[in-house]
């Protein structure tokens, strides 16, 4: 895992922070939240909160009460400790895309499958930079709808040893993710003293949060697994079209959902969520990699750490249909501000194509090329006099080149980070090397990547009682 | 000209300062730096300094007295007021790409010719986000060798309107460019109470300058035009392999070219210059877009606002051969970091591709692209009652869109950047459209803009006394 200690880039001035807080303040109390859970409102008004149908109507200083209850960092441990990782503070950790629905490889795009689920997580297990594979990596469209989400954890349990994060569809979906991470961990008692999953609970944004999701809540606080509570605002649509009316609206939802959490179960952790981006004012499309989505990210990790949160944001985004130029910058445009903004769980990290609607293996590929660099990027130098080089000058004098130096041969083999994807081949060379761009060397190394790819082992013991509880509850769902 | 008003990142501590501090003294002192010029060894003796064949050992408090003497700040006014520059503080100036002698254009890579030159022009000057063509926007390798920078300065001054930069070739040429202001702005004394042109001295890295480059400082410098003097270093191969070193090598480096500088002019307008990349130490192949290049970009802004100097730094540098998924995220990785360390005077903001061998049509509609976003991106945004929207919360409520709120209707036009080249199609429209990937569609656009190139008006009697004076020297030259 990650740890970014280089300064924060924060943009948003005290004044400015003010006028965030004035009005989040009045969008929870004057125009209040809706949750669409009776449970949800029972806990609201046995706290003294104001509900009308099912609007609450929060105290700004009762939300903080809450939020206070969260804890600032935590860990989730992964089953093979070298993958354990820590939220909050410095610590950066890094997720695959999620939810894509369609698949692309090479140049055919095509429903995901199950096949293609299992290679994205065999992907993700083979990349160090990346601590999770995530969720739903894509959409595994053959595999049956009520017992899909079995499939995905036993996937996400034995495919790799990294953290996995919890199915979210229901409740019920919620409470087999639970059951099988006790299986995998050692019981209810092991996961609720230090958690072994993050889950993803996102806003019917503007202000509501719906029932299906609310299940899923319920559950994971139940059990003491960390939620992020997401506004999903694609500004424009979801929330006024300016930055400042998308932050408030982020802050009173995001606050909202963690003040339900503590209710719940109070010190549950959890992590502030931002999904934030624009739409084309002109064709109504959801655009991504754009310069209001790296400002609002960067504002979005200020205000999480006003709050004494850890957060979520990032990834590397794009609108682009397939991997071009366009990716590539815009993929950058996302992912160097969520490194500048130190986000400490960032979600869509390798694979988002298309708005989100694919999931690419090349773009997986040189979304990991990105990460790789930035982490590169964002780790402090070390100045002493060896790396200041006195003694090479000494040695080359004026005019002169560094390549044979004694500086250069003690240093040369790990000096500079050398990139797997780009190429810096002269043009003859690149030439004679088929002139591949930067999507069709992608490709070839990703396949590569399948190749070599180890199943980490497993207790046999474990894995046959997960087996037994998929086959079992696949029968009970009728599937 | 673009104002970056959102806060500077830097990354150096006081303590690293210190020690990059220390490192250039005892370069610049005990290593010296090597003047290949008699003129300025003469002036560097007549100041007291130690020199020794070519080499002047500099006492670091003389230099500082010099550097002193250089403004914080100054005007470069163009020939239409309306795109004058200002070079310093907040102020960032961008410039197109700059001496490639190969040329890309769709699939087709050659020498570059004078057409492809004047229709780099002929981009620059209309696309409002850069300040100037630069200079050496292609080499115009058809024209004729001895007089081939007259016929640039005369594109360069009758193509566009913007600010142009100094021919370095020689002091001849140098004398020639500063000749042909005069021309176009009214005087020797009219250029010199402030100056029209900036001009690029670049340092024979490691700690030497040659004769030609010092040549033409000498003649910019006593026409008081401005002069970027630039260490030009790939670590590893013109420095060692350590960024420290190397920011104490450009230190040293540029430090002494202003001081000679300000010796030959006191007060003479500079800028702290930095070409700062890395070579692959396997294949010794120079690397642009790099995390070292950003590191040592963000570093340097910060090194010369510590010196009280303008400096110059960064652009759209990738390595790769062509425009695709690692052209858009090297050139944005250097460009990112370009406006996060507030860079005065950008050069190679656009075209730059394949390590800077080849000027790219396509990179350049690309690059323009990026500084729109990133212009965008660094403009700090308003917050106000208006701003935060509270009356559209009101109006939509829970769960309800915002595309028809009276508040999104009062500001759709412009309240996002729209991109011109990034596509956010949805996939059948994109599919339908030609499933053109962003070269494609900037090998159009760039078309189109040629199309509607309109050029600039200019004063007969003045576009005649240039080319008068183009035709002679070419006599003159034997051309």
């Amino acid at each position: 895992m990650f740890i970014n200690r280089m300064p924060r880039y924060e943009i948003l001035a005290p004044e400015a922070m003010e006028q965030l807080d004035g009005a989040w303040r009045r969008l929870v109390s004057e125009i209040g939240i809706e949750f669409m859970s009776d449970r949800a409102l029972e806990l609201f008004r046995q706290a003294g909160q104001r509900v009308e149908d099912n609007t609450v109507f929060l105290d700004p200083e009762f939300v903080l009460e809450q939020v206070a209850k969260a804890p600032r960092e935590f860990d989730v441990p992964a089953r093979n400790p070298k993958n354990n990782i820590h939220i909050g503070g410095d610590a950066m950790a890094f997720g695959a895309v999620y939810g894509p629905p369609f698949v692309r490889e090479g140049e055919v795009r095509r429903d995901g499958s199950f096949e293609d689920y299992r290679n994205f997580l065999r992907l993700s297990q083979s990349y160090d930079v990346l601590d999770s594979a995530g969720g739903v990596v894509c959409e595994p469209n053959d595999t049956p709808l009520d017992s899909r989400h079995l499939d995905m954890n036993l996937a996400l349990m034995t495919l790799t040893d990294k953290m996995y994060m919890g199915n979210v569809v229901s409740g019920v979906n919620a409470a087999d993710t639970i059951r099988m991470g006790e299986i995998l961990f050692g019981g209810r008692d092991v996961i609720e003293k230090t958690p072994v999953s993050i889950s993803l609970i996102n806003c019917n944004s503007p202000l509501r949060w719906d029932d299906r999701m609310l299940d899923a809540l319920f559950e994971y606080c139940e059990a003491a697994q960390p939620v992020v509570l997401t506004p999903f605002i694609l500004m424009g649509a979801m929330s006024p079209v300016t930055i400042p009316a998308a932050l408030a609206q982020q802050i009173a939802e995001a606050l909202s959902g963690i003040a339900l959490a503590q209710l719940i179960r109070p010190g549950c952790p959890v992590i502030f969520g931002s999904f934030l981006s624009n739409i084309d004012m002109k064709t109504g499309s959801p655009t991504f990699g754009t310069p209001e989505s790296g400002i609002g990210l960067l504002c979005t990790g200020q205000i999480a750490r006003h709050f004494g949160l850890p957060f979520r944001s990032g990834g590397g985004m794009t609108s682009s249909q397939i991997v071009d130029a366009q990716a590539g910058y815009e993929a950058l445009m996302t992912l160097m501000p969520t490194f500048l903004a130190g986000t400490n769980w960032v979600m869509h990290s390798a694979g988002w194509l298309d708005g989100g609607l694919v999931a690419s293996f090349e773009k997986f590929v040189m979304d990991v090329q990105l990460l790789e660099m930035l982490q590169y990027e964002f780790t402090p130098m070390q100045i002493d006099p060896g790396s200041l080089g006195f003694e090479a000058h000494e040695e080359v004098g004026h005019g002169g080149h560094f390549l044979g130096s004694m500086h250069t041969m003690e240093r040369f083999r790990d000096c500079f980070y050398r990139p797997f994807l780009s190429s810096s081949d002269n043009y003859d060379r690149w030439m004679r090397g088929g002139a591949l761009d930067a999507n069709a060397r992608a490709g070839q190394l990703y396949k590569e990547k399948l190749e070599s790819y180890e199943q980490p082992p497993l207790d046999d013991a474990i894995r046959a009682e997960l087996e037994e509880y998929v086959a079992r509850r696949r029968k009970e769902l009728g599937d």
